[in-house]
């Protein structure tokens, strides 16, 4: 997706060879026409896929979920990542490992709001190891309804996230591809570099 | 606000006197098409205040201040509420006490995102005691920007937040405005149910 790759490049910091700090624009301050379009993006890329629910996880994740969903027609449920005092029976719950924060979180979410004929899309804003994706699918999992696609805003190809959700079999679409911030520059994978020009 | 008013009341669930849960469209599963026009009202009210920015809290200030973002064409910042590995230096800090998870959180703000000459619209989900509307205040006028206004989606008036914002002098906007959840019953206050009608 050229606008995000071109925002990427504008906006985005490289802290290291592994850290791509979007701040700017993603992570902690949202640019909300950018969101829409990434909902846009998601929709297109996803049409077939009779999609009837988006899964996300708080925080970053909520402000492309909701774009999409706006484009859906559906609703989005986020995952907490911690029990909350008035919501705590009846939950599906998985552990979710977090290496930039480097500890084990609890995701949940309510048995109300995903249903066994749901056809899931889970949105998250970052892929890099595939532990918050594998969470969300485990949860959806649980609720013996479908993954029926992951959509990913940036993904860092250089790790294994994405390679062990393919395996899986699920269908994943990242709109910005990282092969790797090796001495502070973005590159993006070959396809993702050819869709630029 | 009407459409919200009668989600309320289809889908809220009163579970004490003090507790609305509103987890069916806002807090944890969220409607986008509810969230679009909650960010038109938004926008409709606050349209003469020349709006630069808009603040809210995670997680689930998020969607109705994106929504609203969009309306007003600025982009949103959103403040965490606790410092994370590649975030911490170069931040304004908040201590916000929360009687619903009876923990007290610091918010942050990156220094970069608010700037002397904006005029911030506070966007949250709930205003019952003030607490997070008064930390992101706090904020703001540590950056030395102006809070043009706060936007709440739902405010419960049988607490205290809502007279303690507007004794301060701001101007709050609640697009419902819950009188009392006495015997299982959401009642609006008067203005707002005259609407209704």
């Amino acid at each position: 997706m050229k606008l995000l790759q071109e925002k990427i490049m504008r906006e985005g910091k490289v802290l290291s060879d592994d850290v791509l700090k979007v701040d700017a624009f993603l992570n902690h301050q949202i640019d909300p026409v950018l969101m829409q379009e990434i909902g846009k993006e998601f929709a297109k890329r996803f049409k077939d896929e009779k999609i009837t629910k988006i899964v996300t996880i708080e925080s970053s994740g909520i402000a492309p979920a909701v774009m999409a969903a706006l484009e859906f027609g559906v609703t989005v449920v986020f995952a907490r990542k911690r029990k909350s005092l008035t919501l705590q029976d009846n939950m599906y719950i998985a552990k979710v490992y977090s290496y930039t924060k480097q500890e084990t979180n609890e995701i949940s979410i309510s048995k109300q709001y995903i249903h066994e004929d749901d056809r899931v899309l889970i949105i998250d804003d970052f892929l890099a190891n595939g532990q918050a994706a594998l969470g969300l699918m485990n949860l959806v999992q649980q609720a013996g309804a479908t993954v029926a696609g992951i959509g990913i805003v940036i993904e860092k190809a250089f790790q294994d996230g994405g390679s062990k959700l393919r395996e899986s079999g699920v269908r994943v679409e990242s709109l910005a591809e990282i092969a790797s911030l090796n001495n502070g520059t973005v590159r993006f994978v070959e396809h993702a570099v050819a869709e630029v020009k």
